[in-house]
């Protein structure tokens, strides 16, 4: 098909959604993939992009000229076209945008001056914002005539002279409301103004909390700069949940199915590389007691069942309290109750597995005292585990650092160390 | 000032967000809570229970009088009303419904009709439905003048006489389009029509995938029964994620904040005795090699760090591997890439931990072969972990069993058993 036959291709791209010729990019072979672009020229949708992953879509836009580049953009929403560009190197960024008229450049290069993460970046630069005094005939003419304006809106923003928002009309009231009634009149202040600079993870918390569809977004000064509407941030919650359960596995925020081998073997070395020194400090812990391990090897048999059972109920408690604090249902007010609770639980939890184990032992050694000891290392470390798994998160939350990247090292170095050292230290004193 | 104060609690209310109201009642102690919702009579907006904790919510429904809980169901949207009503009982549901007008009764018992966790349970079934041969100005009329009609929506939607959808105009096109013209000129089907038996996880994938902000629901004949907003399904997307993340930390994926010591303790103890069951068939391979390790010390000091560093990158491969089955990113298409990928990364992260394992415990034990032994035996377990990592998930993925769930205990226990028994394998070969 990639023989140059520009018609056919065309015909059959014309009717997919951005999302699907997204897809179909991605199937295609690498090479390919620009060459399709450059062949339909002005009939590639380039919101299809932002549907791709990031090394996909650096790749390929390093690989268009920098003429198609820029056509492309032109036809894009201001929110997609930032997304486009914030990932290139800044001389190509440069680049495309010298080729794009002033205006446009202008309104790019503002959004990408906020910083990464920001209402800013995500924000789309195109609105409707009437004066209070116009009446909703006017408003209502204004839509239906004039051209050029943004694809979907919710809603018309009501700004003073100097846009400084005073609050906004949904088109459902537009529409039931009396046309010569004046926009100042059916107007309501919105209640969930964003700011330019805010964080955009705090963006989604207030989408989600009072689900909102859209919201303006405002600069220090109160002027409405852009709206947010809820498709993007539904990208940011999946985005910021993903990172969270990667991070809490080991894996870095932004690896992607598609990265390359080199990526991933190196990212995740650091990771290992870390719970390999953690691994070593809970072998040192080990031989402190190479004498009792020489004496009975039975100890060595079961101290791992100590280590591993810790280390899961550290992970179960460290799981709730990282994810309860990214969703801001952890908070100083509960965290007293939920460390309270946790502790209680892996008291619990300790107390019938040390019964069960207890059982175990005597089962297969015949020992009734081992049986004993590996039931009251069971509770300290079940006890630990539980300590370590909500205060770790609670604390490196307080330090800024976020949790579920680095908790999990901590959790599992603590259990391993106190399990080896209460059962091999409580053997050590009993026999 | 729960002392009845009626009236200053109200003035304090009237004010609120449903989703603040709901956060205040979380911060009441559990007692006042439906006392107060009492006292507020039909002041107090039911929507605010959507914002709580299930187990919150049951607990104030059930000392809630029926009354009280049939006035306050009327006011609210379907989708809420089912939503409040679907975690009570059955004599508690019925009760409930019998208080309401026949009308009313039919519509919630028709979406409680519908499979948990379906597009049917989290549809809103007021719509706006207009025949394709009323004119833009008809319909422009019709919804300026009509009361009742729902309280926010994006479209209008085009029905036959039988209620079969042909499509939907937009509220901005509608406004856009000249009075005279006929809907059904400016109607365009709907690409993403969701069926009232989808499953709500592959809705939300369609609402992510297309950005939509709604989409109509139809029954098995076509007919339109309801709609579906983006808000609903931003809690989709979130429970989701919730669930597999919790899922991989080893938490039931139902499990809250707000929950009972009892509720916790018992759903992390299912999970806990699968893991002890794992550690012991774990500590039976060690205890294969008894004699070794009565000789050799150090081995029992050191087999702890195999098994656990294959357990960490077992972890990273499952992680990687569950999430990119939720996103329906992995596929069969590529499954055979990311296996070979994941094995090649096992591999050279391996040899690697292997070279610097060997330092490590040449440098501790003066030892050459045992470094020898211990790299060997690392080599094996990262491959182990990764071919476990990313071949577990597929296979329990084909079988229909979530991966989230049940990948972790099999992971785990493969590079446990597999760690101490490559290493205390190699090590009563080579000694």
């Amino acid at each position: 098909i990639e023989a140059g036959e520009r018609d056919i291709l065309r015909s059959l791209i014309a009717d997919l959604h951005e999302s699907d010729l997204g897809r179909l990019i991605e199937a295609l072979p690498p090479p390919d993939r620009p060459r399709m672009i450059e062949l339909l020229g002005a009939d590639f949708d380039f919101t299809a992009l932002t549907e791709l992953d990031e090394t996909t879509r650096v790749r390929i836009l390093e690989e268009l000229s920098t003429q198609t580049v820029v056509e492309g953009m032109r036809d894009l929403d201001s929110d997609d076209a930032v997304y486009i560009l914030e990932d290139l190197g800044d001389a190509e960024k440069q680049e495309i945008l010298a080729g794009l008229s002033v205006p446009e450049r202008a309104a790019l290069q503002r959004s990408l001056d906020y910083p990464e993460e920001s209402a800013g970046r995500r924000m789309q630069t195109e609105f409707i914002a009437l004066p209070p005094f116009w009446t909703v005939g006017q408003a209502l003419d204004y839509i239906g005539e004039t051209e050029g304006l943004p694809e979907v809106f919710f809603e018309v923003f009501i700004v003073d002279p100097t846009f400084r928002l005073s609050g906004s009309v949904p088109l459902d009231r537009l529409l039931r409301t009396k046309r010569g009634t004046k926009l100042g009149e059916v107007v309501t202040p919105d209640r969930h103004v964003v700011n330019v600079l805010d964080d955009q993870e705090d963006v989604a918390r207030i989408f989600e909390r009072y689900n909102l569809i859209s919201a303006p977004v405002v600069d220090a000064a109160g002027r409405i700069v852009g709206v947010l509407t809820v498709d993007d941030i539904v990208d940011v919650i999946q985005e910021e949940a993903d990172e969270d359960l990667k991070a809490l596995g080991g894996v870095a925020g932004d690896e992607e199915l598609s990265d390359s081998f080199w990526y991933i073997a190196k990212s995740r070395f650091a990771w290992l590389l870390l719970n390999l020194i953690a691994a070593n400090l809970a072998s040192f812990v080990i031989a402190l007691f190479e004498n009792e391990l020489q004496r009975m090897v039975a100890l060595a048999v079961l101290m791992p069942i100590v280590a591993s059972q810790g280390g899961n109920a550290g992970t179960q408690t460290m799981t709730v309290a990282v994810r309860a604090l990214a969703t801001r249902e952890l908070k100083p007010s509960n965290a007293r109750r939920i460390v309270a609770r946790e502790l209680l639980v892996g008291l619990f939890n300790g107390v019938v597995f040390a019964v069960i184990m207890a059982a175990v032992v005597f089962a297969r050694f015949g020992v009734m005292d081992l049986g004993f000891v590996i039931g009251l290392a069971m509770i300290i470390n079940l006890v630990a585990a539980a300590l370590g798994g909500i205060l770790i998160p609670l604390t490196l939350d307080r330090l800024k650092v976020d949790p579920a990247v680095s908790s999990g090292p901590f959790v599992t170095t603590i259990t391993d160390v106190v399990g080896f050292f209460a059962f091999l230290g409580i053997a050590s004193l009993w026999f």
